[in-house]
Formats: structure tokens, sequence, C-alpha cells
């Protein structure tokens, strides 16, 4: 294993695509916080994005899927690619990624002119994962992989703040289209659970009678004959998303004003 | 300028990133018809969207603005990034892009490994355009190029009918929170224009009494006090857009529903 990412690392345009990549950014929704996974390479004080280089035999989609899966330790994750980002200086204004700190992850000896300190555009995709399935796996280069909350994320590496941040405004229009929360919640939840994670991703309250009533008869969300006991008085019904309902309803371009 | 292209299409790495380009999809709008803007290379068949490499030192988003400035002569263009397209064959898939169809062009001899004909990522925006303004120039390889009703497409080389067809679904998502018709309208419309444009667009018919109070009581449009002169009885309000409206309504996540 080692001797092949060295190699990878080393002859890297054998393998992978040159000047292009994906980035993962990795929403989980936990205690009432949108998360996102990141990692920590080695002896480097930023973070990083799960992200990496594009196989000569994967689509990028299957790059993107292969990168979440590998780092959440899930498999059947929600995808989404959002935006591709390139300008000239993303990677070689990044003066934490040189020769000195990639070579002393495999030994080698890196000139500056090194595949991957050169113009990459990385297409940014966004993954949500449940939070409590996840088991944090750092790619072999990091030596921390673990979940920040959104509203306080550490120093970045190259423009990952910026991705995180579009990969956000994304999500809070997509989640008027696609069904955000058949991912990021569990199977069977309470009206507030449901409008907490609205509220957390739009970062703004929601009348709660209005909300209630719009996902309901929109037949996005659909109640059970069932109710959770969380003590005397208190058993709130319990709802599913229907599926079903979100496929017709994305082919004829749903949309959800809150 | 022949020698120049002679010599990017042969040293093509020197000057332009490897493995990822930019598609551009120009959209206008046409007597009830929303069109695209095509060309076709000199000797082959099938058609080609405008796009082409991206420099080593300009931006992704800068590429796409280029080719569509060069391609329609006009500044200013509305400009989206929608989608990247990566597939290993999406190139080498088309049996008519080959040593000989692009040697033909540039008096070159070239081998299959050549970086052209390589897995190319493509990044696709899509632009609005208004039509009676654009003046249709074809890139240097192409014998033709000028508008094709959308419903009506040609055959088209690579992948590029799948990136006008998605190109559609996001301009008829964005269209409920973007100022597309102040790009393909022209300034002053009447109720029925734009309700003409929505319709093409979303390709279904929408209440007209309904869809004209929407869009003013939102704030999108605004009533001038103007009216178009078409006959004896019959002059119509004439309408603007409300640009800052706009603005301030994208950075609250505006919801328009139709």
């Amino acid at each position: 294993m080692k001797i092949d990412i060295r190699e990878q690392v080393q002859n890297g345009p054998k393998y992978f695509l040159r000047n292009v990549s994906v980035d993962n950014v990795i929403f989980g929704y936990h205690e009432r916080e949108l998360k996102v996974l990141l990692q920590k390479p080695e002896g480097i004080s930023k973070w990083i994005l799960p992200g990496g280089y594009i196989s000569r035999n994967e689509t990028i989609d299957e790059a993107a899927k292969r990168i979440a899966e590998d780092r959440t330790k899930l498999k059947n994750l929600f995808l989404r690619q959002f935006k591709a980002f390139g300008t000239p200086v993303r990677i070689s204004n990044e003066k934490s990624f040189n020769p000195e700190s990639m070579g002393r992850l495999n030994n080698l000896e890196l000139d500056s002119d090194f595949w991957m300190f050169d113009y990459f555009v990385s297409v940014g995709y966004y993954t949500l994962a449940e939070f409590s399935k996840v088991e944090p796996n750092g790619a072999y280069y990091a030596e921390e992989c673990t979940w920040w909350p959104v509203p306080n994320i550490p120093e970045m590496m190259f423009d990952h703040k910026d991705i995180i941040n579009e990969a956000l405004k994304y999500l809070r229009v997509d989640i008027h289209h696609l069904p955000i929360g058949i991912d990021l919640l569990p199977e069977k939840f309470t009206l507030p659970e449901i409008q907490c994670l609205y509220e957390t991703i739009l970062d703004r309250k929601l009348d709660s009678r209005n909300f209630s009533k719009k996902l309901i008869t929109t037949g996005i969300i659909r109640k059970l004959d069932e109710k959770r006991n969380i003590g005397a008085h208190r058993s709130p019904n319990l709802y599913v998303f229907d599926e079903k309902f979100y496929k017709e309803a994305l082919s004829e371009g749903l949309v959800l004003t809150l």
C-alpha cells in the first residue's frame, strides 16, 4: 500500500488526470448543528477538505463517491456536484503546500514544477451523511479526520473555506428542491426535529405552523401511525419522508417556499 | 493568427490546462422560441457547442466568458456555471473527432495520444444573450455558427446534447431564483411577453392572472408609466425588471413559485 501511494504521487499523471480534481464537502447534522468532515494533513497546521485526484478509468462522479465513501466508511451516500473552482493561483497561493511538505510524506525529492503544484480545477461536491453512522477515516496523508461545526471552521488550506461557503449556498437553495432531510435525519422524526434541521441549514427561524403545514400539504413528509414516547403527556407524532413523492416532484420542478 | 493557432494546437499543454475545458450553452429567445448557438466544425457533419481550453493564466470563469464573448460579439453577458461533465469516454467515443479531422484543420500529423484526444472534464456554463444583439461568430475551426431552436437540436458531437439538456434543467430551476428574463427580453416588455418567455423555458402553460400577480407582488417586475401602442384599443402596459430587488432577494434566498 505504501509503495502504491509513493508510486502514484511520484508518477501521478500516469494514473490521474492533470489539472483537475474533486473536493467533497461532507455535511452531517448532530445536536442541532450542521457539521463538516475535515482532515488535517500530517505536519501542516491547517485543515483540508476530503478530496483527491480523478483516476483515468473513473468518471468525476465516481471519483467523488469513492472519496466520500473512503472518508465516511458509508455506502449509498447522497452526493451532489455543485460547482467547479478554478483560478491559476488556488494551489500555488497555499504556502504550506510545497515540495518540502509533500516530499516529507513520501520521502520524495520534489521540484516546484511537480504535477501536484500545478493549476488545478477542482469540481466541488457536497455529500449528506447521517452523522451517527459515519466513521471518520482520514486519507493516507492525514493525521486527523473529524467533524467541525459549520459556524466554527478552522483555518483551511487552499480555497477550501470558500468551497465550504459555496456548498452551503447551494445547500440552502437545494433544500427547496431536493430531499435534503432524508439523508441528514434518522428515518423517523418529529415535526420539531425536521423544523430544527431546516432552520439550522437556512440559518433563520421558520414559523412552525406554516412550516409543518407546507411540508404535509405538499406531500414531502407523511405522518405515521406512531408516536415517540418521551415522557408523560409528551408523545409527538412521527413522520417520514415520502421518497416517491420527491422523485415525481423533482421531475416536475418542485419548489418549496418556506 | 494562423500560426498562433497551429502552434497552440500542436503544443497545447504549454498554453492550456490538460484534461479540463469549458463548454458554453448560449441561450437566446426569439419569436416565442428558446434557441442555442451552435457551431459546425469544418468537414464534420455534426455540431458542437461553443467551448474551448482554459489558458494557464485565466480562471475557468474568464475562459467561459472569453469564449461566449468571442462567439456572440457581446460584452457583459450573464454566465452561469451549472455542471462539470467528466467520463473517461466522453471524448474518445466521438469517432468523428480523430487525428485526421483535427490534422486537416492545421496540416498537422497527429497521433492518437495527442493531448486533445485525452480524457477531458468539461465545465458547463450557460449564457443568456439577447438574440437580436448577437452576431454569431464561429471559432477558427467552424464553417457555420448559428442559432438552433431547442426542440430541434441537430446531431451533436461528444456529449454535447446531454450538456444542452442539463443546461435546460438548471435554467428551469434557476428561473425561480435568478433574474433570467433580464438577459433574454428587451428592457421593456408587456405581461404577455414575459409570461410567454417563462412558459417557453418551463415548457408548460401558466395561469396568467396568477403569474402576473406573483411577479408584481414579489417585486420582481415593476410597471412603467408607459404603454406600447400596438393599434386601436390595444395599448398594453410596459414593465421592467427591478434589478435592485433581485440582488436583495437573491442574497436572502428568493424562491418564486409559479
